[in-house]
């Protein structure tokens, strides 16, 4: 079937075979297909969707694009973790040594930040010497050995989606819940893992902006793991404010350690924890969320999940002494407090106006050849709820270029919002689904 | 606004200004829009829609993004005539000279054939020396001496509309109302005419299937026309069978010359008189369609339409003498007859089969940089309504190649259908609109 005849199939809403579906894809990598018929092909899938076998179809068309990692010389049940992306979310860095530690191995392949959000690369790079580039030959080797490892998108692995995204980026197709669902499960169903944990976040702050919506992205993701052969669970969570207490990369890993260590703000804790259980239970290390959690909790407990993490910097080349002290990991060189002009209660932070506040600041990036700043960011001294009197410190600011201060200090200040009364709180797990 | 944030508030329903509008297309010509994402855009437009306001700053900034031609050094009321394609549509060939001659300026640029359907410049190459790449001086002077003038679309008037034509023949937007209707509209508003008339083909052969459809895409040219200040008036007209009894591009000269002498068949002719008329109207040259095709008559009587043909294709360095004597044409070697296989009454002529048969036969082109074969192509001896009996002929096939008389013979034969009743027929006609 010609390009033409492909999209005009999806645009008119009628079915696209397994078979066609692929040649379009393979298509495009080669370019066969080209950029302007990919981009109406997509629009016309915002409009009138995919069906379960052509979202199927579709995913396995991109997973198939580029390499698929075997991971079975690794015994038990490989399993990931995958949030649509939050502001202050270093879940990933505690995550992957709870869950090896409890024996359940992590192959985990990250992005990088971009724009309000921040990416877990990111992160792992404030950490001196810490490598995310690691070869495949490696990345399978650490699974292996230490039950997890973390490295980036290599260009082997699912091709298609990384053309595909940089297109849909630029022509209006980036928002359209089948197009992200395939992109998100192509790329992890390439790192060779059994199960999947989806972290789908919710709120102002996020890409789904109402439960529905993240509930169909959830559902989709899901139904494309069941099609699949790989189980997926997914959580809907509160994003209705940046996650735990800090925003910026050290900053971040400071406190993803401080969590390991039982110190870490409630918050982020519960979510790591609600996440990491779902992980165990597929894993096969505990037979419910309840003994998956009261594993956890021994790992915090006994150091094992500290040591773990330990474990794992140093096998990606990275200084381990820097998160035993942690005052050795990268610093700004001053602080700066950011104060209320009025006093109340906060009833809301606009995580989108923070993130972007960080990145003013160097701890993220407008565009994808900026360099990140590792010790800037802030540390939130209030969140949600907190009662505040005018002047009292909003948020402390890590920085090393001061002139970008006035613009930052407007972006935190317009992100808080002060009312007269205490709002009422919505669970952090909303949902889940699975 | 960036091009993204185009696409995305088209994408969404949401208005787009006359000014984002321009941007856009001025854009695109200079190329800071991609092909990539028109046409996301495009296809945005195939589900959305434009509104009037809309669609009137689309056409203007297509018409716009080329050279207007200004043709008021000739007096009067200048009046084209648009066809949106059928097969053995030779209006155009007959309905410049007869308004020519009654007065009415005819600034007629016009397109080559591809598929199945033939182009007005093809068949006018076909005169011998017949020259239709005439520069824009020559136009301009010839519409003001001769009263008309017969060209190819140049690459000075609406750029933008030769681009996006391109672009959307291979991404799936070509049948988009809309789309059609700016495309058309900012051609012919680039000729320099001051009124229009539109004849829009219904039926089985035409781009537009149904009568809907086909009063859809008249309104909205109408609507274009009235927001840019031009008269546009419409006739849907039946396209159930082709038109007149050749097909191919001499044998239509020949039968356009027939026409102007009052010797060609019913159905041509009386498209090609209520065509005119309306045109004569439009041009103020008659005060009603009665009094118009009083004049229409009276010219053919007369022999000044056919004079006028004969000085129009001396302008154009043809020779005049090839239609005075219609058997100077180019002639195809042989003539083959394709019989009838049962008796009964032809129920139906599938025009895109004739069309891509004569194609065959090398009438037409597959694809742009084919060669045209001016002297092959068909005389249809049966048309609608008429009996037949087994091993009557249907079809005389005028052929240089026998090779592909096999494949020519398989689709006509599957063109025709024969049964048992005559059919009902419709009128000609069906609608007037504007």
């Amino acid at each position: 079937m010609r390009p033409y005849e492909v999209i005009k199939t999806k645009r008119d809403g009628k079915l696209l075979s397994a078979e066609v579906i692929r040649a379009f894809i393979d298509g495009y990598v080669k370019g066969d297909v080209t950029d302007y018929q990919m981009s109406a092909m997509t629009m016309a899938i915002f409009f009138r969707g995919l069906t379960p076998p052509e979202l199927a179809a579709w995913t396995r068309a991109m997973l198939e694009s580029g390499e698929v990692l075997d991971l079975s010389e690794t015994p038990g049940v490989k399993v990931d973790k995958h949030s649509t992306g939050g502001v202050g979310d270093k879940v990933s860095l505690s995550l992957a040594p709870l869950a090896a530690a409890c024996g359940v191995p992590v192959p985990m392949i990250s992005g990088r930040g971009l724009g309000h959000t921040g990416g877990t690369l990111d992160k792992l790079e404030s950490i001196p010497g810490f490598r995310v580039d690691l070869s495949i030959a490696d990345y399978r080797r650490l699974v292996k050995t230490i039950g997890a490892c973390l490295i980036g998108q290599t260009a082997t692995l699912a091709p298609a989606d990384k053309k595909l995204y940089a297109l849909r980026d630029v022509t209006a197709t980036v928002d359209c819940i089948p197009l992200i669902a395939s992109s998100i499960m192509s790329k992890k169903m390439a790192e060779g893992i059994d199960a999947l944990v989806l972290d789908v976040k919710v709120g102002s702050g996020a890409f789904m902006k109402t439960i529905e919506n993240a509930r169909t992205l959830a559902q989709t993701m899901i139904g494309i793991g069941t099609e699949m052969g790989k189980s997926v669970v997914a959580l809907l969570t509160d994003m209705d404010q940046p996650l735990g207490r800090t925003v910026g990369n050290a900053l971040e890993v400071k406190e993803a350690v401080e969590m390991l260590r039982g110190e870490a703000p409630a918050d982020y804790t519960e979510l790591t924890l609600a996440l990491t259980a779902e992980m165990l239970v597929l894993g096969k290390k505990a037979g419910s969320i309840d003994e998956a959690r009261a594993k956890l909790e021994q790992v915090i407990r006994n150091g094992a999940a500290e040591k773990k993490l330990h474990e794992l910097v140093a096998a990606q080349g990275g200084d381990p002494s820097a998160i035993a002290d942690l005052s050795r990991l990268p610093k700004a060189r001053t602080t700066i407090a950011i104060t209320a002009t009025s006093s109340g209660f906060v009833t809301g932070i606009d995580s989108e106006s923070i993130g972007l506040a960080a990145m003013t600041l160097g701890a993220g990036r407008e565009k994808t050849t900026d360099v990140i700043d590792p010790g800037v960011g802030f540390v939130l001294e209030k969140k949600l709820g907190d009662a505040v009197s005018a002047g009292a410190t909003l948020v402390t600011a890590h920085v090393n270029d001061e002139t970008r201060m006035p613009e930052v200090m407007e972006r935190v200040r317009a992100a808080y919002r002060i009312g007269a009364t205490a709002p009422g709180r919505r669970p952090l797990v909303l949902e889940r689904l699975g």
